[in-house]
């Protein structure tokens, strides 16, 4: 393993996606984002993406001169279009217009179309929690489930996350997707020749399989059944539909270098405590579910994996694999020690 | 069974609850919203309730003569007390606000603070659909479901709703509690004698049971394991601590006649598509997605089986145990034929 400083790996991931063609402002932001994400010890958001990333900037699945551009405005919703860009620059906007307008408004909302993969959904939502205000993300994504009764993907796995900030300690973070596991996990049963439990995949005819290959070739289960396929559907209305979008069954896979252009959709939904409940009891009563939360010995809060990993990798480094850390190296010019 | 008209069983609903205290506001906008469920095949969200609401106006656990007021207000976001007193009117009000503020706005929210069981949460959204809106519709509940790995219920089964309209035809309808079944299949299987699967429920000391009394002595599991848990606590938060509710383990079960004034919080969100994709866009990829949706033979779009019904029932009436239509119309003072 290589043990990176997030100082120099900032520096060799903007590198890397500038010189596939990234304009420099959607190279730092992606690369605050993939570093971010790699120091949570979400490694399979962080920079392992770049080769992928880079290989679409230069074929044109994604446009590295793009700039987002707010296309419609109301005091608490905007849209803004990616330009088929990468996500992270139309993110980092969206969320500084959001608590702008969630501060004036009391809540805001920012869309984001003909957008492209934006990593760890919850990252985005960091400078939510710093502004004390309460923050919810989703999108949409190449399709990868069914929907429900149905024999072929129409959805994606379609994350929703949210933060809540607390008092001198690091928010609340929920982020996760609405499938029951990702694919990757069929991936490493096929590998190792084993069965995937039910409840994880369907065939290509939309029956229950236990066969990771039938399951590759055909569809992911949402996590909690009906519920969880009602839930994607939510998500993928309002990630599309609403914001001018295309459906996740008309994005080519993150996956494959070849594909047509992205046109996935964000959104985030900022809101103050303080036109509400106000800031300070809300903070206070945040303290309150806490405590109660932590009273049974077992119960951890969610996002405290997450920095405990964040501050250690800030202490001692990032790991990566070799591998991975000499084709980053070498994407961004870097060659020789 | 009893058929009762739409008409009757209004009539008879407000009635019952007029006279065990509730206003004339309160008693109507509790009429409409718990005859639509039962319209719509809901019963168990439907007059049903009727006895134990009236026994709650008589014993002052709920206020019959409380009416809401907007306590807090920003453009787009308002803050209702609704002071103790049923929820319905209060839910009237929130949307009435939110179609307003979200056509001046783009979006708006309204909570609700210090209310009530809201019954049939989709119900309150569908003049949101009327309206050419988006809504979304949360809250929580009497505590049932421990936090992931705990051993005692701290959250409610939380329902999440959501409502998008469509052109000439009836919206789509979501709407689920995060519970992986509701009590009442614990309370089936105990009469019946049966277990129940793993997955449903643990005992009090947080580990899985199959035995329904072990389980009703315990907590209920969310859907979808930690996934469901993190979407209980996210809109724990956003019922409570956002909004100056008091949490689901500070509230004492709706199910029986006595307890605590209930102090429960809800939440509305309702996006105007006019001000992102335009209203036209978005009901024409409405049908794009509806089209996808029904290509497969077996998928069925979330809603059409309760406006099936509710049709059903518009046309020939509500069936309604004989034991329960009578107490009804004693309640409301209607003896005899």
């Amino acid at each position: 393993m290589a043990i990176c400083r997030t100082q120099d790996l900032l520096e060799i991931a903007a590198n890397a996606l500038a010189r596939a063609g990234a304009s420099e402002g959607a190279a730092q932001a992606a690369a605050r984002a993939l570093v971010a994400a790699d120091e949570q010890g979400m490694s399979s958001h962080g920079v392992s993406r770049i080769p992928l990333y880079a290989a679409h900037l230069r074929n044109g699945r994604v446009i590295g001169a793009a700039k987002p551009v707010i296309i419609r405005e109301k005091p608490a919703a905007i849209l803004i279009d990616a330009q088929l860009g990468m996500a992270y620059e139309a993110c980092a906007l969206a969320i500084r217009e959001c608590i702008s307008r969630a501060h004036d408004n009391g809540i805001a909302f920012a869309a984001i179309c003909n957008t492209n993969h934006n990593g760890m959904t919850s990252y985005h939502l960091e400078p939510v929690a710093a502004a004390g205000m309460v923050g919810i993300a989703w999108g949409n994504a190449p399709a990868a489930m069914n929907a429900w009764g149905g024999t072929r993907p129409l959805f994606g796995t379609n994350p929703i996350a949210a933060i809540f900030p607390r008092r001198d300690a690091d928010p609340l973070v929920i982020d996760l997707s609405l499938s029951e596991v990702a694919k990757g996990k069929l991936l490493v049963a096929l590998r190792e020749g084993r069965k995937i439990p039910e409840g994880w995949a369907v065939d290509k005819h939309g029956k229950p399989t236990t066969d990771p290959q039938a399951g590759i070739d055909g569809s992911m289960l949402p996590m909690g059944g009906v519920k969880g396929a009602m839930l994607a559907l939510m998500v993928e209305i309002l990630s599309t539909a609403l914001i001018g979008s295309a459906f996740s069954f008309e994005n080519d896979s993150f996956f494959s270098e070849t594909g047509g252009q992205m046109r996935l959709g964000q959104g985030f939904l900022v809101i103050d405590p303080g036109a509400l409940a106000g800031s300070a009891p809300f903070l206070d009563r945040i303290e309150v579910l806490a405590a109660a939360m932590l009273a049974d010995d077992d119960v951890r809060l969610p996002g405290a994996r997450r920095f405990a990993l964040r501050d250690e990798a800030r202490n001692n480094g990032i790991k990566l694999p070799d591998a991975l850390y000499a084709e980053l190296r070498a994407l961004a010019g870097m060659t020789g020690d």
